[in-house]
């Protein structure tokens, strides 16, 4: 493992003070806590929290700000932050409206999530939540019953985010977190395994000519090992497994988002896109929003990930498009 | 090599196509040439145009937009763009007060962007430029003579940028150019070689336990190979390097850049900034810009740069804050 860090056990540490002093006009670290709240007066309106286990920088923390998240809980690389830390942040959101949690599908994550929403509930602040599990790949997996949260999670920050910001209460909340997260789908590929600081090697192996369809973002199994292909056959496997899960019909509207693991590059990023964008072309549906970058990343593992967002409601787009003022969005 | 492309020669052109269909709303392909364009309309400033060879991604495409340039050319991977392409761009981002041209020092980039710069003028448009030599590991180098341009690029279209909007000339922006290139010294350290897709095998090879200083972002020989140390040591090597440079005191005021090469996860580029933080304060020096991510990239390179921009302007710090629409900044 070569990696840029000191004490393996002290990455979060470290890189949370590293964070919070890069982007100090944006956010602040609560003191003694893992948890990345916003620089903004607090005007009554809804909290917005979500976190998860480190290693997928810039989420969640990368997310807060105007017009997304309140504040982000960053636990250990790949384990879900504890109640005590969750509950950190749901007080540092709370405006006296309620706060909402938007937690990814890993079963450590909405133990710990739900545990500190009672906790939080018994000093009188009121909770709702919505558990994101948008990766089609495969039914129950490593840490997960039903299906994993992956990157449409940043669709479901942006878009709760407004809401929040436009001051709709905790129930207006609740119910288009719920229409919404029904609507992302996601499926990713990996070139290669991500490596834990504190395990010393990557989680998996792949052969210098194997890939793997359908992996999770801590390296979880996916659904087919094959041979390496061209960026134009990986982008068909995704894309059509994603268009037949919508059952999708020409002429309906999505958002895309292409997503980076790490250590993919961009200029490989923009082919696959270029793939993508003649395969929906074909299929007829009308993408009216697109996004491309490294934002739910594992570590150093390469490959990417394919998100379709099916715009049901057409106040999803303008939610997409509004300004907001975070490190990463 | 295993990378999520189709055929190796032709990754720019797949590349700028896939850029330009997901960042349609910002940016346009200019038919039959590989620049990149903002969409906006004309109104009688200065343009500016800054490119050179591919495989710095975002770097310069994602700095094209509402506040910086005008206009990027893209050369094949790791080589300058030919006269005719800066040409094209040249003339795209004419808006009639003439055009500035951003170079990095290396030695192709700089006989092509001012043959094209002769060529616009036989045209008629008036055409400025700069030399970017911010890499203070080396004087000469594979491709450059004197030091090397590299990630403090990224301020210089900022800031000329800014300037540019405002409705400066172009003898002033020239001026103004002169000035701060002077002010910004940088010095990088690659963990790995990077990978041109149509070579196939990294540039240069580092055992597992073996980091090089000073490298360039074309994989050019950094100024030591040593064995791999913590990040605290890490950033003692390159920001001491700096302050040396400048032969800074404490008070000054500086604007800080932490670059990833492509493969380095955020986790380490903000664990790497947290002991960049001591070292400064240490100094007793007052920074009062920060910028932290993958800006000017070498593929898939893992490393990273640290750029110091001297803050001997107030106007420049106003610049690095105003808000601009690109996609990457």
């Amino acid at each position: 493992m070569k990696k840029i860090i000191n004490d393996p056990t002290a990455v979060v540490d470290e890189m949370l003070a590293g964070l919070s002093y890069m982007h100090d006009q944006l956010v602040y670290r609560v003191d003694g806590t893992d948890v990345i709240a916003r620089r903004l007066p607090k005007t009554g309106k809804v909290g917005l929290v979500s976190g998860g286990g480190s290693g997928h920088e810039p989420s969640h923390a990368g997310f807060v700000g105007d017009g997304m998240l309140s504040a982000a809980v960053c636990g250990a690389v790949f384990t879900s932050p504890t109640p005590d830390q969750v509950l950190a942040a749901i007080k540092e959101a709370d405006e006296g409206a309620g706060v909402f949690l938007i937690i990814k599908n890993y079963s450590g994550d909405i133990m710990n999530f739900e545990m500190a929403q009672d906790m939080a509930e018994m000093e009188g602040i009121e909770v709702a939540s919505v558990v994101v599990d948008d990766d089609i790949a495969v039914e129950d997996s490593l840490y997960t019953q039903g299906r994993r949260g992956v990157a449409g999670t940043i669709f479901v920050h942006k878009i709760l985010g407004n809401a929040a910001r436009a001051g709709k209460s905790l129930a207006e909340i609740k119910e288009l977190a719920d229409r919404l997260v029904a609507q992302i789908h996601t499926v990713g590929l990996a070139l290669s395994g991500a490596t834990v600081p504190e395990v010393g090697k990557p989680g998996f192996e792949l052969s210098d000519d194997e890939i793997e369809f359908g992996i999770g973002i801590h390296g979880e199994p996916g659904y087919r090992k094959e041979k390496m292909q061209p960026s134009h056959e990986l982008a068909k496997e995704l894309t059509e497994k994603l268009l037949s899960s919508f059952e999708a019909k020409a002429g309906e509207h999505f958002a895309l988002l292409i997503n980076g693991m790490g250590a993919t590059p961009l200029m490989e990023q923009y082919v696959f896109a270029n793939d993508v964008a003649s395969l929906l072309k074909e299929a007829g549906v009308e993408v009216l929003y697109k996004k491309l970058g490294n934002y739910m990343t594992s570590i150093d593992m390469a490959g990417l990930s394919l998100t379709l967002l099916k715009l049901t409601d057409e106040e999803w787009l303008d939610a997409l498009n509004s300004p907001v003022t975070t490190v990463a969005w």
